[in-house]
């Protein structure tokens, strides 16, 4: 399972898009705040997976390329657990 | 742009998988309350034009088949409005 607290630590490079809390202010990127964890599993592992394209999906490809499986979890379980 | 009171009534596909506030009860489901209007409407496109696969995107790509600009971006900004 995602461990929040790890995922604070990993987020250093979703924050300039996400926001710090993970409300986004360029309304084109999605809020991450108060989503379902599975929800963003799933969402990264596409990424990786190259099963999203168009948008910045390049972009999201680039960040998730270095990402673990434990990884991906932390983060997930992290915007899951912020507030809305 | 985008009608939200147009869109509420465009809405009862959406409302099984994503709830009827925009709140999923299934966790591999996003919820969609309150995300940023571009961001669901972007997502809808993507949809629509092949960039997404895996997971439910063949269920996304369905419904979206039936849906104009104009239904997506009235959609987009009525689960925009919704509370989080």
């Amino acid at each position: 399972d995602g461990d929040a607290n790890a995922g604070s630590q990993k987020a250093a490079s979703c924050q300039a898009c996400h926001g710090a809390e993970g409300k986004s202010a360029v309304p084109l990127y999605p809020n991450l705040a108060a989503q379902h964890a599975p929800y963003l599993l799933h969402a990264l592992q596409a990424y990786k997976k190259g099963e999203r394209s168009g948008g910045q999906a390049e972009v999201m490809k680039a960040f998730v390329a270095g990402l673990g499986d434990q990884d991906m979890q932390d983060l997930a379980a992290y915007y899951s657990s912020l507030k809305p």
